[in-house]
């Protein structure tokens, strides 16, 4: 059956992008800082756009996932398959990264955090309070949606999507890392905030809620905005 | 009627551009360095060319509207529709930052600003005078124009024109923000003027002609270097 | 006979990979911190792709030919050869880097290194132990290899082969220099611990075995990942 | 006559390279860094390909027309008119950058420089020796040639290498920055030279000899490798 390739796909694939993504801010983040870290999460998704493309989508991420399912672009058992396998991957890839980081003295979750997201006077970066934070999710899953569904266009040459698609992200995490970390992708969010609740931290659990509703809102009005614009089903 | 899917992409990319670009100066400077700011400019362009590009062409611009208009590219009922647009878009864009940028303790936008354009003493962020700022908008747009123009020619392998057209502008914003904060753009630079005058300070749009003006003599420039050295009318 | 001509060009990419990779890391690492380094490694591989690729599929990493080898995509008596001539390119490389580092007053490779791989409270710039190091080696190699494979599979529109590529390489310098210097070549581990070893300085040496090792490994799990997913032999 | 055409597409290819390139040393590098200004480099070329390619093929550097000449790939006539436009281009480039630096209170060229190269105790940002500056000039412009022409060859799908080169440049200043400032291009440093010459600083143009012979040379050793490897004359 070949559907079972997508899915590893879609696990390996998550596993990688919240491997590499969390693991620069984990550990590289007083060496690369935030344009760093941009390059990490974004490059993370161009390269597996060219790894798992062709057999899967390269979604990687649930909000993009639920924003084809609501936009017919994929069937509805295969979207929830494509969910378990991105957490899955999430979870395995924080997990790995979190027994690499113990491997340096003075490493410890609770103090240094495992690349989580939050919002608020203690989760966020910069302090920005929940409605800035619920506000520019759903404004950077917007703009991603848009790009992706604009970048997947048939009109759009085949092998730029990638390219599209990868640099989005830098760009949403240069601005957005101050604010909440920058989700955009609900299995990114779980995967850290599970190690965290392991490893006896139950915070970033508690505002795993905001980064499942705001990026799955901000994908479907992302993907409404191109059907507007491109009125055509494509 | 179709056109109107074009005005509504136009306002869109334009509020896009506005809000990460301004966005990457408010909330994330400190973190990025101009290094970031330029990024987030250039891949804002760069994601939109594939994100509305196939729809209105990406202009998101006034001053490229006016040279495309000049060189007989677009119409000229169209053309207004555009600017019109992007104005609207852009203070939009800017709006929501404000918004977000509300939402941290110490953020005052008199004292931070709004990722606003400025010349001279005051508004520039090194102190150059008016006429380096002029001198400076008018040789950045000219550039941008004139690789714009050999971007979308006919003889470019299609999909190329957004990569080039996005690291023209990430170059541009290297080398000109400490000269003027980098507009390029009178969309750009209305939107932060907009709502900083709102806010109380009235500075950023008494500084606005420039910002209109230079670009749009720029343009211009670029677009006729361009046909100069091409000839043919392509 | 031609194929001495593959010969050459996998040893000349690989000293240019090796004399520009960690060339910025020797001359230029306290200006373009670790964020420039890991561009000088990928962009290494982005342009050697473009310089050599048609000739000799720009492998210029033993790790690369092993995985090509085992996976039947090249002889074995080819593969032999290349790894020579990568770990002779390698030499040179780091050879050249020597020369011109000693150009400037104050450079001593006992004490600045010569961009050599490391673990452990010595080696690894981050103090990261043994297992880290085995483990971050492994997993980065695995996702080179991943993306390698994806890359170059005929359903990619030729030509992206060498961004993707490279771009993986800027991304996994971005998370691993802080555990290893990052190898993910042992090539690229060979060149400057000879020099380091004719230089009085036996440690990198001495410690490269990892760097054969896990990056082999890695190679081939990554490969065996592609693999299963794709499932045909392509 | 429409070689007039190419010229004037030389001559304002090399005046943005020049402008941008050490626009961005001049006005920002104490925002941007080294990394920036590598960037500031590559893209000036990138986005050059595309502006001027279909016109001229972007030179935009003397050592490129002079390997372009030797491997026969222009006329003897059309290589010195193009290699008078790129020394006027640099040299007006230089120009107009320097007019926009003065425009802040503080810049003095006497001081500040205006980004020309240079080599051993005082030429040398890092101090390196005229041994190492000469070296790494010819290595780097070697390098530079190699992926030239290996990016314009026949089998290198279209439009890939504007990306190639653009991104080989910025590889090779984030290496060699420290060493010489990078020339691997004679005009480049010509302009500069000129204008410090003009406004009493003769120094940068009594080492001109150095940045117009070694990048000479390292285009002939990479344009001579290239045809080692590739055989046929192409």
């Amino acid at each position: 059956m070949s559907d079972i390739r997508k899915y590893i796909a879609e696990c390996v694939g998550t596993m990688f992008l919240v491997f590499m993504g969390c693991g620069s801010a984990v550990l590289a983040a007083n060496h690369v800082g935030n344009l760093g870290i941009s390059f990490a999460f974004g490059l993370s998704v161009l390269v597996m756009v060219y790894a798992i493309g062709p057999v899967s989508g390269c979604h990687i991420n649930p909000a993009i996932t639920l924003a084809m399912l609501v936009f017919k672009r994929i069937k509805t058992k295969e979207a929830v398959w494509y969910m378990v396998a991105q957490f899955i991957g999430a979870a395995v890839g924080a997990a790995v990264l979190y027994g690499i980081a113990n491997g340096t003295v003075g490493y410890n979750i609770l103090i240094n955090g495992l690349g989580q997201n939050g919002y608020g006077a203690v989760g966020s970066p910069g302090g920005y309070c929940v409605l800035s934070g619920a506000l520019i999710e759903f404004v950077l899953t917007a703009l991603f949606l848009f790009v992706i569904f604009g970048a997947i266009h048939k009109n759009t040459p085949a092998g730029f999507a990638g390219i599209a698609i990868g640099f989005a992200l830098v760009l949403i995490h240069i601005v957005g890392i101050p604010v909440t970390g920058v989700s955009v992708n609900p299995a990114r969010s779980f995967g850290p905030a599970l190690i965290n609740l392991i490893a006896g931290n139950s915070f970033p659990m508690s505002q795993l809620w905001l980064f499942i509703l705001m990026p799955s809102l901000g994908a479907l009005f992302g993907g409404w905005m191109h059907h507007v614009i491109y009125k055509e089903s494509n």
